[in-house]
């Protein structure tokens, strides 16, 4: 077999189909968020992201860097080795028990990745508990989907955010059989949010465990940034919370909250946690000091809720078509993939606005988007550019604009 | 079911069976590697690591040092998204340069892990070329196992090490299918290495593709560091090379190098890569700056060899029960679980000396070991607690010794 070929061949079907990915080269400026320097669009050099998910520019914040320069500066760069192997740091102890604090549960447990933790803590979960049935939003996560596939356990997909659905399948299921129910808080493309108390009502009614992905609620949401599930009151119930400290914690990491049990099972068990090299000390260090600062602070959630509301008030009064929903995630839809990149890129070549074009796999064909991400670091001036963009755009190709509010 | 007794029970389990891991939560010093604080072992405070995985001692090295600081300042903490929304910074760009270039490939991409670099390659390769077999080598690393296992390939394991036993295997197949080839150059429990040359010989008479997991050979092996594959030139035959930036580099991070083809292919299709935030730029600016300087500097790894050798011959002069191999890896043999794991302690809580103890099922039952790393920066000083620390306990347990050197 002509293995160069055949990978050749591969790559040249996903651009005719226009889903062959570009990825923007940048370096975003620290103290300038979201302003960034572009490397690979020819005459573009200053860019505003509007895409990241940085969602409150903490990756800038200097309580973090001053705790990741520290903790550089004593610890150095890298762990040296598995959690098991000389890579079990301090820093890695702290910020685990930052982390059940935040959540309010006895324990929580570091993984590489938010994608690491979902993967490693389902794929055990699901294969070591014997007869273990998976319940599934149907939107869940590629990190879910995976994780529950590894494990070879049997799985059902229950309607998203359907409680009714999923209360109809745990009905006809053997009420002895242990089950897993798995979902997200926020989901990432279309920013609806899970009701999250309705679903637990059915888990518990059916003895069910439950287990919430809050990587796009975590530092967002509640009181000390502990997720939606916190702002609702509802952590308490939930079997095991997974969150990222890459996204609104402005790091990298992921783990799970919960029973000191459940999380000393997967710390034994999980193949995706044993045998890799722990985070640096320096980025545990980081985020917990961004933990840390959004358990107290609360004016990053709330210029963040007030810089969403006012993003979408604008795209509204000229019509932007968007998808509805509660969280901070304005999905400006488009519902084409090849106009979705060339929209993209000329919001790049003429405005400098950066917001990456969402194609299938990662949504469906049809509802190619442009994902906004408003954060407390964009101002009037950056909300300004975005929205003459937007509308210059829109009325160049004839898009279709929704009714206007005005 | 009562998920919490259940979780109890199998903890309790491992207990009895001495294999429940309990990690030294340590603090290392830059710039006194290998010394370490220890925070969890009573009447313990400075230990010396002799387990580490950072085989260089450079992450505590001033390029990657000044690399990070100097990233973290300009860039910010985290890269703020996946590599293809806002995360693909300047630096992981230059990275994946710098990696193409170590192993004379026309391309690199990057992985959060090592971990993640193998599973999710793998998995995408042998799940997405179409009737690919997959022939692995008996003892691969369980991030490969996981890997192949999740393509759901079919997959036939060759004896360690065996050229022969895979030429019969690849004879009795149908020429006609497509075939990969995995085994790593330097495997870690035992630090021997691998016949790659032969190997690579069956992958050619076979039209196999070969894999190869250089994790403990980069950095330390070869004239620029690009590993065994480097030192033996073979690097231009092999498909791809995996490695790692979080053990002799020093810093975090895994990659694959190999033809644009074969780097796109899996850029495009791996779960593992698309659907994840990539590396912070600091982490990338500190690994790239290890590489370079470990491209042109002799010392550490010529040291490196000459503190093996060394603590080899002090070893043996005891006649202290060692593998022998060709590596950097000293397995020292005790042969029972429970017994590692009271010498480990013991060293510890009497000498300072750090060495986890090495259990099922990281190595089989009957083999349980520490695993030495003397590194460039272990001490004379160190060498002869070490050496003193190991006779002691040696003598107090009675344990077998090899018929000594002198």
């Amino acid at each position: 077999m002509d293995y160069e070929a055949f990978f050749q061949t591969e790559l040249d079907v996903l651009r005719e189909d226009g889903r062959y990915r570009v990825f923007a080269e940048l370096e975003r400026k620290a103290g300038a968020f979201p302003h960034a320097t572009c490397f690979n669009h020819e005459g573009v050099d200053k860019v505003t992201v509007w895409c990241s998910n940085d969602y409150l520019g903490m990756g800038q914040h200097p309580a973090v860097l001053s705790a990741m320069h520290e903790t550089l500066d004593r610890c150095g760069a890298g762990a040296g080795g598995t959690r098991n192997i000389s890579g079990t740091t301090h820093a890695h102890v702290e910020l685990e028990r930052e982390l059940a604090d935040l959540h309010g549960k006895e324990s929580a447990l570091l993984f590489t990745s938010g994608y690491v933790s979902n993967w490693a803590a389902l794929s055990t979960l699901a294969a070591r508990i014997p007869g273990c049935i998976v319940l599934s939003d149907a939107l869940n996560h590629a990190s879910m989907i995976e994780g529950i596939r590894h494990s070879r356990a049997e799985c059902h997909r229950f309607a998203h955010n359907d409680p009714e659905d999923l209360d109809r399948r745990l009905s006809a299921m053997d009420p002895d059989r242990p089950k897993l129910v798995v979902f997200e808080s926020v989901y990432s493309m279309d920013g609806d949010i899970a009701p999250i108390e309705e679903i637990l009502d059915v888990c518990e009614r059916h003895g069910a465990m439950s287990y919430i992905d809050e990587v796009h609620g975590v530092g967002l949401y509640g009181p000390r940034g502990g997720g939606v599930a916190e702002a609702r009151g509802l952590m308490d119930r939930i079997t095991v919370i997974e969150g990222t400290l890459g996204k609104a914690f402005g790091v990298m990491g992921g783990y799970i909250a919960g029973s000191a049990a459940v999380c000393d099972f997967v710390r034994s068990f999980a193949s995706g946690f044993i045998f890799t090299t722990a985070l640096p000390p320096a980025l545990a260090a980081g985020a917990a000091a961004s933990i840390r600062h959004l358990k107290t602070s609360q004016v990053e959630r709330e210029r963040h809720q007030e810089r969403v509301a006012y993003v979408r008030r604008r795209l509204d009064a000229i019509g932007i078509p968007t998808i509805e929903n509660p969280s901070h995630i304005i999905p400006v839809m488009v519902g084409d993939a090849k106009k979705c990149k060339r929209i993209s890129d000329w919001l790049m070549e003429h405005h400098g606005i950066y917001v990456q074009p969402i194609n299938y796999p990662t949504v469906p064909v049809g509802t190619e988007r442009l994902r906004l991400t408003p954060s407390p670091v964009h101002s009037d001036d950056d909300i300004d550019r975005l929205v003459r963009g937007l509308s210059e755009i829109w009325s160049m190709c004839e898009l279709a604009r929704r009714e206007m509010a005005a």
